[in-house]
């Protein structure tokens, strides 16, 4: 019987019952689809004639019925049709029934973004699969872009197939070769590694030391790796893999298999183990390969946001692209507290009496000190302040797996909610809500209402979230079909009170901010605050718009003007590894509507020339450019405004520094722009001398080559506003 | 070192670092509590003079810190002072710190019960003990009253011990010899079990046969039985064991071990095998233990309520007792259907379309019926009309752990819930909602607030909530910590909104009613509806009262009149084992605040005679009298009306039948009642003819004994008016 399907096994490799062909609108891309003898469906996918990606296996694997827990590490690659069991199988013994064909040609305009308007064109191949011996259906959709491919499963409704559990989805990635990859390791409980740069048959010899310590993670498999997953192959194509509009499905890794050079999906299980329970009909999210000659094509890829569905919400005249500070940096850098006490050794609220207790003197949501963030941000023309630990219960709030821990309308007894409301409203500033749930679910959903409708009370229209910690329910993760839904939840009734949402520690986005624009950011990887915890790797920003950011914006909060972290707190020896230039560039080139000036006022005043920057900047943009963009090395960007005909240029680049030949034919010929060209000082170099900067007005045009040189750990940032 | 640990063992039972007594009031009970040679706490029950329980075991097994996740099932009750991981110990090594004695009396005023004074009079020693080897500090709180004893854990705040999480409760209860028992199956997911009578040597052996099937079961153990578990000695004592303020705490089993003569609690864990998360200051629900000489004098006990907080509602004046009819046994004979239609293969709420769908034509919960039930009850006086299935979602609710499987506030197409409600008010009667959440939690919780809204905006002061099915968060329990939080906390909101809380499938009940007395039901137990599904044990309803209904009123829902389920739907060959006189009878004898008359109005209208007597008989009483407690053999109680002079009896007796000479005694001398006697017939027979009844009214006084004679699984019911 081995034998035999072994034999079959190879017979698959060459015998195919069925194939179809697709070509990008472009001519391009070539997409196959093909039953193969074992019955599997197949795609292979080429670009320019060769392939991006060989013969790859599709399906899923379900849980059998009254089939005890699952073994949750046992993901191997070789369930082959021989072995799976019969009700089980959505892999195997497939039939073509139908197929059609389509093309989709459409612009549409998104509430905010890298570009006022997108095109979404694509052609469709819908392939409906029959499989006898369970009498189910199945379909397949690719949509074949001029960037890439999408596709995704369907489980119509029928007779056969109503309610199904996943135990894995088997959707394979060939690859051609040992590719370069950017990537973090697979893990069910955080995103927050720095990215490791190694071939594709290194990732298994480096994942012990890609795995470091964080306050609440999983790391899976011995050489998975989470996605967006960025790839060059040693010819130059640029191959980019995600998943786009990932709702009630957990979220995806890439185990990789060395021999095959096979990458296979692994989704995240909840706390049983089990990785989705599903009722047709439905469909997983998009499967993506974004694929281009340069990285520039990576960047400039609006595939992610084409797989999702229209904005669902009619009015969305509330949803405003937003720059703020915060009450924030003091606490990361330990120079101040979330909590307001050290009376208590553990706290219950509702109990625990505040009213009492000895502040300890370090609690920065203080009424005081956030009107001085007022203060700032008015005179500086901020759109809102955010301020963390202003509500009860930071006193011991991580690492207990604790149920009720915050409920997210009771202040400390120093902070004067409806003060602090009509002070910032008399100053024409927003607040920022902070929602820290520590994960724990099911109390956020408890208090969910009252919160939202507290921050409707009191001027706040968007609300940071935070995850921190392990989930609760217990055992269950960040990124399973439970959690991802629990996420999706919180957006979705955000929209119902007009509240903007920037959920930090939640699950990568996938471009769901298409659907739900008041999604306007995520952290979703290791922010500007690891800076603090000793530092991102130097080239950490030039690698993170090719992986965190395919998916959507990043809450990233850069504009750190002070590096050494010890000016903040003397036993913190952190340093921001990064020059103050570059702090300003990152404003360009990690694209968001939120953007946060992160630093303490103090350490602005001392630069206000810089922070000029920061202050001009726009959130939202008319068009992007992309100049430069290569992962780990230089990301360089240019965007137009979306309400003026000014131009913003940033450019992030890793530990060598690097020079750039900009040209600015971007820029409208024939018009004059003025140049403020904020550069690395001469001897800047992100480690001995970060500070170092300067700044420079020049007249320039579109014919305007400049010649810009990036420090180690720089880069530079550019405002070009059009005369009149 | 195995056989030192087994001298230390030896030695324990006879060595005794500390021992202090306690009395209960009446003197007649001695408590002995003790610490022995291993360090751990113990204590000893006596009754005039002799063991209850003797020396037993004190203490918890604590989860080791970053352990693995457990093994839910390896409940060894071998765990030593030899085995136990020190961190995890809070068993052994325990020395007195403290001790004190007080005693307690008082007597307070329930919402509504058996009774309208209730005094709560006990002795209690509280012993501190301190554990050097963790510095930790744990409390053991007695009370000692002249039912019995209750006792529980406390744990201080304190430095070394402020979050932890519970591997398994350590408390045993060493019994004194092979009792006969009164038992269900231990079980984490239902308790809808036939009671077993069996000696306690006997249990191990008839599990397998008590285990029938249910709709979400999850069995544990070889010799593990729930409580109240009901026990008799040979020397003629009854032993009750339950718990008593089971809140946020999973809820306890209790384990045999026939070698020691020993049950030790197993606590029902959460769907990672883990059975509490603590955090100081915190105690654990009572363990009580009733003890009496006859079984009267359990059912008297009102010790389980006196454990519990006193009530926590300030305003009660919306909490009323209520008499209900319901569109219910239609469904559960299958004569009519919870759904509306046959068209969908499943539900997608908010996506499928009921206006388009065609209706089946077996929908009960239909305007036109509804509004039958509503005319039913106003003409016979009844305060409630209970409605199911009037909420879309019907079709596929059940056993497929769906999420997202009800909303609570979308009516189907034919259920008019304005028009109802105004024809309802307009006819003097409320409407009872019915919330079927398939046990889905997260999904019930999400809808709360919007769901009792909706009861408030038309018209229904009180809800049934349904817990069919196994628990979603998949692999969660009925009766884990996090689950028994999820019904408490419906509970408290149903109080912010003064709604009224019925819940079926819900943990069983331990007094919690007394501190939140808008639970005025549970089901919890095998109630009426399984005389529709192959029928009860005939002596199923003199065994609730001592097993059951220890811990709060049940919702059983009686008053079949027509036995023969096949009169309601030909299929149906299921009986009703009882006679009518006894379903009378058992509005008396099965205590509950909220009754309902069961049977569809045609039925009644055939009896109209013995339906009398459900119209009359109260909900709420002044005072109760046990007249005959034997459990599996006969419960005869008299109850005296709490807002009149008269009386009520009823009798239920097992299949042999009964004869029962009746003092009335407790009538008020010199006062002459009208007594209206509904007995069974003179051939009358649960199984060949249960529909035969007398009608019989006599002028009685407290002199007066009545001698009546119960058919095989009959009873009896009389009225005692008091005339002027």
């Amino acid at each position: 019987m081995k034998r035999f399907g072994f034999l079959l096994f190879l017979l698959g490799l060459h015998e195919i019952s069925f194939a179809q062909t697709l070509k990008s609108p472009n001519g391009r891309f070539d997409l196959q689809f093909a039953i193969n003898a074992e019955g599997r469906p197949t795609y292979q996918l080429k670009f320019d004639g060769k392939d991006v990606v060989k013969t790859s296996g599709l399906g899923l694997e379900l849980k059998k019925e009254k089939a005890d827990k699952q073994e949750t590490f046992d993901n191997s690659q070789h369930t082959d049709a021989s072995t799976i069991d019969v009700k089980a199988d959505m892999m195997y013994g497939f039939q073509l029934k139908d197929q059609q064909t389509s093309t989709f040609d459409e612009t549409w305009k998104p509430v905010w973004g890298e570009e006022s308007e997108i095109r979404n064109h694509y052609n469709e191949l819908m392939v409906r699969l029959y499989q006898p011996k369970n009498d189910r259906e199945m379909v397949l959709r690719f949509r074949l872009f001029d960037d890439g491919l999408g596709f995704r499963y369907e489980f119509p409704d029928q007779k056969n197939l109503t309610y199904f559990t996943i135990k894995e989805e088997r959707t394979q990635f060939v690859l051609t070769d040992d590719h370069t990859a950017w990537w973090i390791p697979g893990d069910y409980d955080t995103q927050e590694y720095s990215f490791t740069e190694s071939r594709l048959s290194e990732i298994r010899g480096k994942m012990q030391d890609a795995i470091t310590p964080n306050s609440s993670q999983t790391p899976v498999g011995k050489a998975c790796v989470q996605t967006a997953l960025m790839l060059k192959t040693d010819a130059g194509l640029y191959i980019n893999l995600h998943e786009a509009a990932c709702l009630n499905y957990a979220t995806m890794h890439l185990n990789y298999t060395e021999s095959t050079k096979t990458f296979e999906s692994w989704l995240t299980p909840d706390g049983q183990g089990d990785k989705g329970w599903m009722q047709t009909p439905c469909v997983s999210p998009w499967r993506t390969i974004i694929v281009g000659r340069s990285g520039k094509d990576i960047l400039a890829s609006r595939m992610t946001l084409n797989l999702n569905e229209p904005c669902k919400i009619t009015d969305t005249s509330w949803i405003k692209p937003t720059k703020y500070i915060g009450v924030w940096w003091d606490m990361i850098t330990n120079r101040s507290h979330w909590s307001y006490t050290d009376d208590f050794s553990s706290i219950k609220l509702g109990e625990t009496d505040y009213s009492k207790a000895k502040p300890h003197g370090r609690h920065a949501a203080n009424t005081e000190n956030v009107k001085k963030y007022i203060d700032f941000a008015a005179k500086h023309g901020f759109d809102a302040v955010l301020v963390e630990g202003w509500n009860q219960g930071w006193e011991d709030w991580f690492g207990h797996e604790k149920d009720f821990v915050f409920d997210f309308v009771t202040p400390y007894p120093d902070f004067d909610v409806e003060g602090i409301h009509k002070y910032a409203a008399s100053k024409g500033v927003k607040m920022i809500m902070h929602h820290e749930t520590s994960a724990s679910t099911r109390n956020y959903e408890r208090h969910l209402d009252k919160a939202y409708q507290f921050m409707v009370d009191h001027g706040y229209p968007a609300v940071k979230s935070g995850y921190v910690g392990n989930i609760v329910p217990h055992g269950d993760h960040h990124y399973s079909q439970w959690t991802n839904n629990h996420y999706q939840y919180c957006i979705e009734k955000a929209a119902d009170y007009h509240i903007m949402v920037n959920a930090h520690e939640a699950v990568r986005p996938t471009g769901i901010c298409r659907t739900y624009p008041n999604l306007i950011g995520n952290e979703s990887a290791r922010g500007t605050e690891y800076e603090a915890f000793g530092g991102n790797t130097v080239e950490h920003t030039t690698i993170l718009p090719f992986t965190r950011l395919i998916g959507g914006p990043m809450d990233y909060t850069p504009g750190i003007f002070e590096m050494d972290c010890s000016k903040m707190q003397k036993d913190n020896h952190s340093k921001a590894r990064t020059t103050l230039a570059r702090q300003l560039a990152l404003y360009v080139t990690m694209y968001s509507p939120l953007q946060m000036a992160a630093d303490i006022p103090e350490n602005y005043d001392r630069f206000l020339d810089a922070f000029q920057f920061i202050k001009d900047v726009p959130v939202d943009w008319q068009k992007s450019v992309y100049l430069e963009a290569e992962p780990g090395q230089v990301v360089t960007i240019a965007r137009k405004d979306k309400n003026s005909e000014n131009w913003y240029v940033g450019s992030t680049v890793n530990g060598a520094g690097h020079n750039t030949r900009l040209s600015l034919d971007f820029l409208t010929p024939g018009k004059k722009y003025e140049a403020v060209i904020y550069a690395d000082g001469k001897n800047a170099d992100w480690e001995r001398n970060p500070q170092s900067y300067t700044i420079t007005k020049k007249s320039v045009t579109s014919k305007t080559v400049l010649k810009m040189k990036s420090a180690p750990g720089g880069g530079f940032a550019i405002q070009l506003k059009q005369k009149n």
